[in-house]
């Protein structure tokens, strides 16, 4: 015969944690902790394979369940010395459902399962509550009507609302036993009515009433909804647990209490909790009585006045301390655990991994290996990468009041706080005029705001997203910033923001949390990072064990120190085009691009070329040897224009044209798309020229810090928005040919390679024919997802947040790499680039390459190194290492 | 031993046309014409074996070709009756290259070889020319010495100046016997001095020289270069053909000519051509001496009075009439031939597939299946589609004279001319109030001027590309356009356009011609189109032999008429919005637009709801049962409104809320890149109420046209800029649902079915997961163009013609599909589609689906239909028909 029931409890099960898909999750684990030694109130699990046979059976029950059901609950009234249906020393039970993959929330459960007029009454009488004993009758009259008997919830509520109108209370706690045992009546009165037949009494119609619903909620909508969207096979069932319920409000031998393992918030291997003697677990959390200290350690540190666990109960708390030894190292991690002390008895309701500071994390990570617990590979599993931001910008004191005035994205970690002011100018003459700390708040930044972007110790946006240039500056500079606030009305004009009736002049102190979105009102103090013994250990074996490499998106001295120290392996992207924002080189870029001929610009190129040839001086002595990848100017020429026509006509003065002529340019050079317009190398095919000069500049530096240093520097020189191989020829042409001549020059001979972004779909696809001309690819993925999504990233703000309400995406595909679309393309790419070119160095520099998932699928993709912002280096470090884990592990 | 040469000429060869590969493209059609019957000079090929054994061994020539060349060279004499290298009567031969595959003008030829000092004077006496014999004796020593010798081109252009000035005459032309006698002194001075050894005086050693630098020009870089570009292995090699040249030049029994086998012009089949006796083949072309006519037709049918070829040399006249008869039949096509006759005796040089006019083409390929020389099959291969659009548009008289202005994109074909204006409200006026006929000239034209676009002649923009908004809609509504004029400058304000110094005012008379782009000042007559029988005949077998369906895109009744007339099986893509912009509903929309919540929405969908209706009531009985896909709201929200403060203030007014809201609304809709932003299914996600309008409207007229006719109306209701199934799983939701209710309130039930567009990367990638909900694709070809290429079609102006011209795209890809991208996401979307849905309907509703490259394309991915604006139906079967029969062939 089958064997459908498996039982646990008293130091022992017939399951085990490898039977999931037998007993489901919970059943499984509840029979390891059994079988380990922990304590857990005894129970047993009726198989998957019994659902199984109920829906092939016509919803019938196999031969035997019956039995096996009525002797594992013998085994537990045995083991909790109680009877299921005794009227003095009542058992009471939990009906759940478990399967293989957790559906939280989505079948049913019943609680309190053997209360009847009888029972309530010995319950009632054990605990000498009896106000707690009607009340768990009625609740559970409530949950077994609606959840097994199929009477309406809404009618149960108007009873309720009924009897506290009677009793003339607003609060369901304000109601006495005689209102409850009055609603008990109530309840069962409806149930008579609606079913036509009277609540039962008897505990096992109860049981198998249960074990029914819990079966039959496998084929429940939203169950089925939900196996639908997460690919869970119908036919793998669930498995019912029946489980004794335990009690700790049942005198002073009872109590009720969480713990930890060590100290959540320091990561301290110590004992850490809290208890009640006396009490349900809900009175622990509501704040009602007020929690003691498990220990006489934690007691003392918080200076509690109250008896400590360890005075009042000191064999209880040595059972308890056995226990989180146990449980530590079983799940070789802190445990947050739930028990309660039911009449002498300890009992653990629960465990589970605890949730913890980021500091903590670290600690117990780096303890675990040292305690010989974890390996290093484990430990790097252990902290969330994202976490690590709040170790390496400063962060707002938890504890300190915040008024919030509007919440937007978190798109630069770390708080600020500053007076606000509505331009960059603005910002630029508080800051170096006044010495005041700003916080620039713009409806949207472009390139011309850069300045007030460095001055300022935050940004605020009211457009755009997590990828919008503000957003992209700001954590290239490690400045806070919320981007998107779309709630606030920034009149620049007015000096002044609104939220609602909320007004905000310029000079009024507001704060920036860049790691949460908060926008708050005056100052909040903030907490500086220090990287701890622990973090550098860490990130130490994170090195060690990752494969792929982290660069940086950088282009500034202090963006290629700041990412150095971050433990950054070189320059992923430098972007040349922030480097002619310079006031002092912005005016000749315009002159470039307001001459009228090859020769005019060559003119103008000549004036940016000592410009930009230091850049790259500063960024290879920076980087010493490091590789570094520059590529060559992307954005559409408008972007260095203004709009405005006063400052076109300043424009005209000082590049010796009339206003006409600007305007006539500015007016010429306008894209409807401009995204999707003259950028890239399409300027490079239109003018070589500019190529030739970042050419020269860049090799001409490499040449001059190589004769310096001694250390021989690398250019990887990258050619944006190719599209077809015959573009990256042709511009390959022009660097060759600058190379030929500057190395004719100088007499020496550098290597240098010559590689594209692949940020565009038909560059994906064309890959293998691209790869023939390509040293290397990087992977643009902000570009690339806003193709291959036909979504703008400074425009998606408008839907993207309906999308996630409704469901339609899961996260911002800007934020985290849209892994079946751009995926999919990258995939296709880095296939086809290494069919043509076995060893072609592939990369990522869009904002994913900060992002854990997205680091994640460059590692399944076999990248050869991600790029991101200098604050997120450490970030992509430990994502690398726990992706490289993860692979080992399969 | 091995065959090294193949001898042709005097009615038989050793080769034919079956022997491309070893007697290359040339060689083979020559023993081919040989064979057949056709006078071909004589000559031999050696074959491309030759070629392979010279590369493997040294630059040697295997034995035995020597004295098979001497052997083959003496049959020439024999059939030609002179003698190489005498000095009498000197044969002189031509030294060509020849590969399997046409490689045109990339490998080296040496004309009138054979003369020397000796052979120079037999040739001046046997054509009674010594200008002729010394002009080619020069020609002769420069081509030479520049293939052969490589004796540099200038030197040789340096001495002709010179005899030029000291003969003082400008012209090559001018120089007399004597001039060029002491030119080809100079000629040979120049190489003894260049090489120190005289030019060769030795036929033979001519020969041998000009037979190696053939083989020697197979691996030249330009020949290289073509073969990477055009994937033709170096492993082919080349041939090498020697072939007597004829002369018509020597006496009065001498004559040169060209003749079609019957009428370029009309396609009547009758003999046509013209001749000159005792002259060269480039006088009948020079215009130096009037050509006679061949016959006596074609002689009193132009009103000639010189004695036709049928009457001067009526034997040769009836041997050129048999190689006709012989020629056409073997080629099965109209045949433009060039013929000499050197001493009585005629010689054919050349023949290949006649040029002819539209007209004839289809008169041509009709009579040929009616004369039995073709299949049907065969002969809707002989028209070039495009070239139907003459048939269906007035076209310029082309012997009208035409001062052109500009140039710009031929953007939609046919030709007009009137009065042209700058403001589509201009236009109106003038069409409505005087009666004008007008010519719209707009920078660029908006949704906004359409009802100026319906009343113009023509229209005309200075910006905007093949598939700018002008285009397109002019397109559909088969008006006159020509887009992106960029040399044009129009100033609306002043009421002026300019081209450099030429200005033209408000009223004054321009014509356009759409199909080649010219902007051209005054009026020129047109010739309006009439569809012959020959064109319907024609027509018919195109229907009955394609197996591609052939819809429109259409939202009026007239384009849905026009398409219905040109042969349309159905609507492909109606757009719905372009509805909205009609005075009546504008208001309504912008009262949509600027409703503050969904009721507001609502209220104004509700006003909108029966004009919506009414449209599909009109397009549903003229489509008459063929099937309609409706494309619910696309663009973004702020194309509704307009940008000027003036007429913001204006909607203000009608809409009754104040100016600062609209402008409020305006900035808030504004987007960086429209494109790529909040339109398409995002607007049906964010607001479900518009496309539940939408779909409410389709239904009901569906219903009630369906009651009305009798005719099962069945709408394909089409998401557009679905990137997920999810998105189209809550829109078909919405349509399921208003269904129910139309069908509920209408007591009857009609089939309709729920699809999408692919027109993102995404979706073609996702079309596994999209299929499983939607019955139809379409693929909209131009965003995903724009998306895959990341390149806006409004903005691609700017740099796609350098990109053209530098070789990087071969064609417009918004014009002719890019099937190494776009298509291989059609491709892969096609595939993905049908696993998951086997019947699933594709179709392409973009500009492509009338080109006929693509359409080629889409017969080979399996498309169920194209579709395309009503003037490019007839192209778009004929296409289909096309690609169909060369499918059929392999």
């Amino acid at each position: 015969m089958s064997k459908w029931v498996y039982t646990f409890g008293d130091g022992k099960a017939e399951g085990s944690a490898a039977m999931r898909d037998l007993l489901g999750g919970k059943g499984a684990n509840l029979a390891e902790m059994s079988t380990i030694g922990v304590p857990v109130p005894p129970g047993f699990t009726i198989s998957t394979e019994v659902c199984t046979y109920y829906y092939t059976h016509g919803n019938a029950y196999p031969a035997g369940l019956d039995a096996a059901v009525a002797a594992a609950v013998k085994g537990i009234e045995a083991v909790i010395g109680a009877g299921f249906g005794n009227a003095e020393n009542p058992l009471l039970v939990s009906v759940r459902s478990g399967s293989r993959a957790s559906m939280p929330g989505m079948m049913d459960t019943v609680l309190n399962l053997g209360l009847n007029d009888r029972t309530v009454i010995g319950l009632a009488n054990r605990s000498a509550d009896e106000r707690f004993a009607y009340d768990s009758y009625r609740r559970f009259i409530q949950m077994y009507s609606d959840v097994v008997l199929g009477v309406e919830h809404h009618l149960f509520e108007d009873a309720l609302d009924d009897v506290k109108r009677d009793a003339g209370v607003t609060q369901d706690t304000e109601l006495s036993a005689a209102d409850l045992r009055a609603l008990v009546d109530a309840y069962k009165k409806i149930v008579a009515e609606e079913l036509g037949k009277p609540f039962p009494q008897s505990v096992a119609d109860q049981l198998w009433g249960a074990i029914g619903a819990v079966f039959g909620s496998w084929m429940n909508q939203r169950a089925i909804t939900y196996r639908r969207l997460h690919n869970i096979p119908e036919s793998w069932g669930t498995a019912v647990t029946v489980q004794s319920m335990v009690f700790g409000n049942m005198g002073a031998d009872c109590a009720t209490g969480v713990a930890f393992t060590r100290d959540p918030s320091t990561g301290e291997n110590s004992f850490y909790g809290e208890y009640l003697v006396n009490a349900q677990g809900e009175d622990v959390v509501a704040g009602i009585r007020t929690p003691q200290h498990l220990t006489v350690k934690g007691k003392t540190k918080h200076g509690s006045t109250l008896p400590a666990m360890e005075e009042v109960m000191p064999t209880l708390f040595e059972d308890l301390g056995k226990i989180r030894t146990i449980l530590e190292a079983h799940y070789k991690d802190m445990q947050d655990m739930e028990f309660t002390i039911q009449q002498g008895k300890l009992w653990m309701l629960q465990t589970r991994n605890g949730k913890r500071t980021v500091r903590a994390a670290v600690k117990i990570a780096v303890d675990m290996v040292n305690e010989g617990v974890l390996t290093k590979e484990e430990a790097v599993l252990r902290v969330e990468p994202q976490a690590l931001d709040q170790l390496l910008h400063p962060t707002l004191d938890p504890k300190a009041p915040r008024k919030i005035l509007a919440k937007g994205l978190p798109a630069s970690p770390g708080a600020a706080s500053g007076k606000v002011v509505f331009t960059a100018e603005d910002a630029e003459a508080w800051v170096k005029d006044k010495g005041e700390k700003v916080i620039l708040a713009r409806a949207e930044t472009s390139p011309e705001d850069i300045g007030g972007m460095h001055v300022a110790e935050g940004v605020l946006t009211t457009r755009g997203g997590m990828t919008s240039h503000a957003a992209v500056v700001a954590r290239g500079m490690g400045t806070p910033c919320v981007a998107g606030a779309g709630e606030i009305r920034i009149d620049a004009k007015a000096r002044t923001m609104r939220v609602r009736d909320v007004v905000v002049n310029e000079g009024d102190v507001v704060t920036l949390d860049g790691s949460t979105g908060e926008v708050i009102l005056g100052e909040v103090p903030t907490i500086q990072p220090e990287m701890t013994g622990d973090f550098a250990t860490l990130m130490g074996w994170v090195d060690e064990i990752r494969t792929l490499k982290v660069r940086t998106n950088a282009e500034t001295p202090l963006d290629a120190e700041t990412a150095r120290k971050f433990g950054a392996e070189g320059i992923g992207l430098c972007r040349t085009e922030h480097m002619f924002f310079d006031p002092k080189r912005i005016v000749a870029m315009r002159e470039m691009i307001l001459a009228r001929n090859e020769a005019g610009r060559r003119a103008a190129l000549a004036k940016l070329l000592p410009f930009q040839r230091q850049d790259f001086v500063d960024l290879f002595t920076i980087m010493k040897g490091l590789p570094v990848t520059v590529r060559l100017l992307d954005p559409p020429l408008h972007e260095f224009l203004p709009n405005t026509e006063a400052e076109q006509e300043e424009v005209a003065k000082a590049s010796g044209v009339d206003a006409a002529t600007v305007r006539a340019v500015v007016l010429q050079l306008h894209e409807s798309n401009p995204m999707l317009g003259h950028r890239g190398c399409r300027l490079g095919v239109t003018y070589p020229e500019i190529y030739e000069m970042q050419a020269r500049a860049i090799l001409e530096a490499a040449v001059q810090v190589s004769k310096a240093t001694g250390t021989s520097v690398v250019p990887e020189i990258m050619i944006p928005l190719v599209m077809d191989k015959a573009e990256l020829d042709m511009m390959k042409a022009v660097v060759d040919a600058v190379a030929k001549e500057v190395f004719a020059a100088a007499g020496v001979t550098l290597d240098y390679t010559v590689g594209t972004m692949i940020e565009l779909p038909r560059a994906a696809l064309r890959a293998g024919k691209i790869a023939e001309s390509a040293a290397f690819f990087s992977f643009g993925t902000n570009d690339l997802t806003q193709t291959t999504l036909g979504m703008s990233r400074d425009d998606a703000g408008s839907f993207l947040e309906i999308y996630r309400r409704k469901g339609v995406v899961e996260a911002d595909p800007f934020a985290t790499l849209d892994q079946e679309g751009v995926g999919e393309l990258i995939r296709i790419a880095a296939e086809r680039g290494r069919a043509t070119r076995p060893g072609i160095k592939l990369g990522i520099c869009g904002e994913h390459g900060g992002d854990p998932a997205s680091v994640a699928f460059c590692q399944s993709v076999g990248l050869d190194y991600v790029s991101c912002s200098p604050y997120r280096v450490p970030i992509a470090r430990l994502a690398a290492a726990q992706a490289a884990v993860r692979q080992k592990q399969g």
